[in-house]
Parts: structure tokens; sequence; C-alpha cells
């Protein structure tokens, strides 16, 4: 039996913990500094909990020393500590913290341990870099991989038709920071929120889709000339939150209101936050479209993988949770059974390059309910 | 010679004092605290000044004992008080402060001391009120009046398209307070940025109209049974301002952010209103609609007043201090020439109501390139 710790339990990883010990052969463990959310995750009979602060890398560390594989959903803020703790208790690691730092620095440090990492492990990124390993491996060349991804809520309410299913901080995040894509091999720089297109999904309607800094490794690591990553929202979105950028509501520098200093981003957060939360049982949506062109036996190829999924009211798991925690428990299994064991820090875009890799994960999620609907069309 | 005295040296302040020193017969004097404004008043030749506190009722009751005739453009909060010291001290007087206040309640002040002032005497309150007079009682039935109205840049400039041609916290206010209007003879609420209509102007382009709580003493001096007054903004800002709203930007409850209480609109005007500030010489435009409804000579009658105005480059009087100061200098010569002498507070509907006098008023702004375009239809 493989004893599995999941490093927090909020949405996703209580996701993560529940699946795994569905599969046969795990013992799973959850953890968390948070009493009311391990409450949560042990409504799910066979797992175990345990309180911890693991915003402590030294307690993390002490804490998986008796665990065969580590599961890391934590908030991206402490993603790269965490990682760095992982290794250095010499523990293969999965993880979908999203951390702003570069975790092919402690690659080094993965290999000196003999252990094997895949950070980024959700869905995008995530399940779009390991299409994208596909598509870039599978076409010759790939000329050009655009990604577009979105959370949703299914109801679209007044003002917002937005709720944010992971931490708003990172939502405004990705709103503010500039954009790196790549266009014609070179990395440029995009204004966040910029360069709307607009996409039809049938069941959803049309999203609009706008530059944001989402490619991550896919910028260093696959070579491919042209590649964007979009966010998608339902329209009129950029023109909120531009009109709420654009005032300043969004700016960390402090400004003196009536002799107290305050940061316009602390006040928009109080305001804005509790709209932006979902309630109880509501049910959300993920979208993602990844379509890839290039050459594919010297006719020009185009790959479209589509994702639609939903909230789940049988489990009552939010279908964020699901699209984004379900790659990281296939991808701890296949760590547990050696499947994936070549030391250090990988992304899934190397996972989605080995033959037959894909196809694997994509009938391992549609078994879960997560269906990817891909197409290919000859131009 | 009549001594004038114009209390207040701002955006419209200044152009009346201008304007009243262009007529024969009149000695002008202007007084302000802000020796800066007192000095774009100064430019014109022939007009004292005075620095004085105009916000102290003692100060402004002194000030006025030299004068003929006194003419307010003050900030609405002190307009009330303004009104009562003028009367005190004995003095007729004609304002276009639009005070919170109800006006009326000085009225057996005015005719114990047996002066006469006219209050509201702008554009929207004021011509907009000697319209409503007038149509009042030239249809008979008059059954509805409605007026549109607003003030707008010239340039439309992301995101905005707007800036504030009098305290944006007054404009903030008309987006909060809940507006009051007349349906079949009685008094009704609704929220305010509700119920948008599109209307068309030559030369302008489409625009959006909303109800505010615009109609002040409309609503209860004319018994006409369906009266409305809407703003007028260019397209797309009832969503920007419900935005605002909604997420609770325009709150004046403080909230608790790191320890400090913030009111949230007092960070709004930090941020926003420097983008709601018109830049020099910037060019804006006024536009008002006026449409009554009624019987006249036994037919079912629609009258409609239109004014577009535009920034006047030649003397760069912003339109909003043209069409806004015009009216009140116009009505105080009125008063000057004994025109106007009726003890009591009155608001320009009153006027409208005579014999003759909206013909007279609409001629002398057409003097001053102020051109409202009145057309008759019977339906």
């Amino acid at each position: 039996v493989t004893k599995a710790l999941v490093l927090g339990s909020g949405m996703v990883g209580s996701v993560m913990a529940a699946d795994l010990a569905e599969q046969p052969g795990f013992e799973v463990t959850i953890a968390d500094a948070r009493s009311e959310a391990l409450e949560r995750a042990r409504k799910k009979t066979n797992i175990a909990t345990i309180t911890a602060d693991l915003a402590e890398p030294s307690s993390v560390k002490e804490l998986v020393r008796s665990f065969d594989v580590v599961l890391g959903a934590l908030p991206s803020a402490i993603g790269f500590q965490t990682l760095r703790a992982v290794l250095e208790a010499n523990k293969p690691y999965c993880d979908i913290s999203s951390m702003p730092e570069d975790a092919f620095l402690l690659d080094p440090l993965a290999k000196e341990r003999g252990v094997c990492a895949i950070v980024d492990c959700g869905v995008a990124p995530g399940m779009s870099n390991m299409i994208a390993g596909y598509a870039a491996t599978t076409l010759s060349p790939c000329e050009e991989i655009a990604i577009y991804v979105g959370g949703l809520p299914l109801l679209r309410r007044f003002p917002y038709e937005y709720k944010a299913a992971f931490s708003p901080h990172d939502v405004i995040e990705q709103y503010v920071r500039p954009s790196r894509i790549v266009e014609n091999g070179k990395l440029v720089v995009k204004e966040a929120l910029s360069e709307v297109e607009h996409l039809d999904f049938p069941g959803v309607g049309t999203l609009e889709a706008f530059n944001t800094d989402g490619l991550r490794s896919l910028a260093s690591t696959l070579g491919v000339p042209n590649m964007k990553e979009k966010t998608m929202r339902y329209p009129g979105h950029v023109a909120m939150m531009k009109l709420l950028r654009e005032t300043g509501f969004f700016s960390k520098g402090p400004v003196d209101i009536g002799g107290a200093r305050v940061r316009p981003l602390d006040l928009t957060a109080k305001l804005l936050f509790p709209k932006w939360t979902y309630d109880e049982g509501e049910a959300d949506l993920t979208v993602m479209r990844v379509v890839a062109m290039g050459m594919k036996q010297g006719k020009r190829t185009r790959m479209t993988w589509d994702l639609l999924d939903r909230y789940d009211p049988a489990t009552g798991y939010r279908s964020m949770s699901r699209a984004t925690g379900f790659p990281a428990t296939i991808v701890a299994a296949k760590i547990a059974r050696g499947e994936i064991a070549k030391p250090g820090v990988h992304t899934p875009e190397a996972l989605g390059a080995r033959e037959g890799f894909l196809a694997k994960v994509l009938a391992e999620l549609e078994r879960r309910g997560v269906k990817y609907r891909a197409t290919i069309e000859v131009l």
C-alpha cells in the first residue's frame, strides 16, 4: 500500500485526497492548519487528517517523512518553499500550486536527492501543458499553440457574472501583470486584458478571451514559435476589470485618506472579494480549448482539445476542483507505481511528449467524468 | 448704475460676473475666499474683487450691505445658509447653488423683509423649470413633462467618457440618492440610474438617459400629473456607475482596512475625481431636452425644447458655465430693473408662467449664443 500525503485541505486539496483514497492501494492523509478545512475532508471516511502549520517549511519537511508520495495543493505564495522542503526530505512530489517562482531552480536539488517532482500539474497550468507537449512532438513542425481557459459560475449574476475559483488576489494579479506570449520565436510582452477575442462553446455561449500571463514554463520548454494563453470570461469582464484597474482600484501603492495610508487593492479586496465568492453548492464550470497548428505527414493540420466540465451535484465537487485536482492525483498515482521516476523538477509538457502518456491521462480523466474532446482537421 | 455682487468665483460665478459686467448700467464685484479663483475673474477688467470667507453667513451678511442685487454661485452645501444671510440683509438674490434643503422654508423670511429671491436659476434646475412653468400654463391640461439634461466632455476618452462640470461629489450623490418622479399625480421613488432610455441628438449621437433626483421644486409646484427628470451621459455610463455603486465604492459607511477606518467613497474620490476633472481649455457640451405633452386648443400637442451648447473657444467659457450662468444674470438684470420684484422665495417655473417671460429669456440667451430650439407638434 502507498502512503500518500496531500498538503492543503482547500477546495482542490480535499477533492484530491478523496479521489486518491478511492484508488486501490492508497492510504491517504491530508494536512492543513485549519481544522474546519480538515473537517470538510474528513467527511470522506478513509482519509486521515493531520493539523500542521504548512506555511513553515521545517514542519513540512518533518511531516512528509513517513509518506511515500506527496501532493501539494497549497496557496501559490508558499508553493516554492514547500517544493524545496519536500525535495529536501527526499520525497517524490506532485504539485498544483502555480508558484510565482521558477520551479526549475530546484531541479539540481531534486536530481541531487534522486527524486522526481511534477509541478504545475492542474488544469492550466497542467493539462494545457501536457496537451501542448503532445502537440509539439506530434506536429512537425508545430507552428502555433493557443490555450484558452476559464473557470466560471454557471449562473451569470449582475454585475460581475464571475466568481473566483481560486484566490481572488491571484485573479487580480493576472489582470495587472504584463502577459508574456511567444510570437515568431520571440518572447513578447502584452498588456494584461488585451487582444480580446470571442469564442463560442456549445452549451455555454460566447466567451471573451484576453491575454494573461499564463504560459509559464511553456514559453521556454517547447520551442514552438507562436504560443499564447488567454483567460476566458463571460463577455463584459474585460471592460469591468479595465475600469477598475485604470481608475487605480488594483493599485498596491498606498494613498492618503484623511491621514490613513491605504492600499487601494486592500479596500477593493474587502468590497469586491465577498461578491466573487461561490455560495455553498453553487454550480461552476471549467472551459478550456487548446488549439495547435502545424504539419502532420506533410499536411497542414489543426489539432483542437475542448474541455467543458461542470459542477458535480452528486459529490458536491466544484468543477474547477475536479479539473485541477484529478490530473494531479492521476500523475501522483503514476509516480507511486514507478511510471514516472526520472529525478528532477518537471512540468507536464515533458510528460505529454511521452508516447501514449496523454491518451492514458485523458482516459483516466474521462473515467472521473472530466471529458476532453479532441479533433484533428487537415486544412 | 446697479451695484451687483457675485458670491463665488468658480467656473460659473466668474462667467456670471463677466457677463453681467458687459451689460450697460452694471458695476460688478465678485467675492471668494480663494485668491487664485479671483485672479481668474480679474482678467475681466471692469470687475472688482473681494476676498471673503463665504462659508461664514455673518461675513456674507456684512458683505452684501453695499450692493443692490446679489448673485449666488456657491457650493450646494452652503447654498441655504447663504440665501438666509442675503435675505436677512434685505437684498434681492438670484442663486444657482442647487441647495439640498428646501429653499421655500425661507419664503416667510423673504416676505417679511420684502425682498425677492429666485433660486435654482441655472440650466437644470433653472431653464428646465422656466420651460416647465411655461408648458404647464400653455397646455391645458398639461399631462406630462420630461426633462433630459447632461453636461459632457466633447471628446470621449477611455474608460469613463465623462468629466464632471460641477462637484463630482454631487454627481455621485445623484447616482446614490433615490430619484423622486411624479407618475399619475403621485410622487414615486425609483432607484437612481434606473429606467435607461436612449435619445439621439444631431451632432452628438446617441446618449443614455436615466433616473436621477432632479425634479426638485417641480414635483410640488406645477400639479402636472406625470413628470420626470433624467440625466444624460454617453452610453455605458450607467453600467460603469452601477458596477462601482453595487460593489460598494460609493459607500459612506467606514470599513476596516488593516486597522484603519476608511470610507470607500473617500478612496473613490481620491482615485476617480482626478480622472473626471476637465483639462484647462477642454471642450465640453451641454445637452437638454424638455418634452411637454398636453392639450392645446383642443388638440393633443407635444412641445419640445432642445438645447445643444458647446464650449466657447473665443472666451474660454465652458458650456456648462454659460448654460448655467446666463439664466442667472438675465434674471438678476430683470430684478435690478424692477421687472421681478414680488417678495418671497421663488423658483423659475413661477417666472415661466408669466406672459411673454420665457420668450424674452430665450432671446437674451440666444444673443449670448445659447440657443434653444422649440418645436410644437399636433399629434
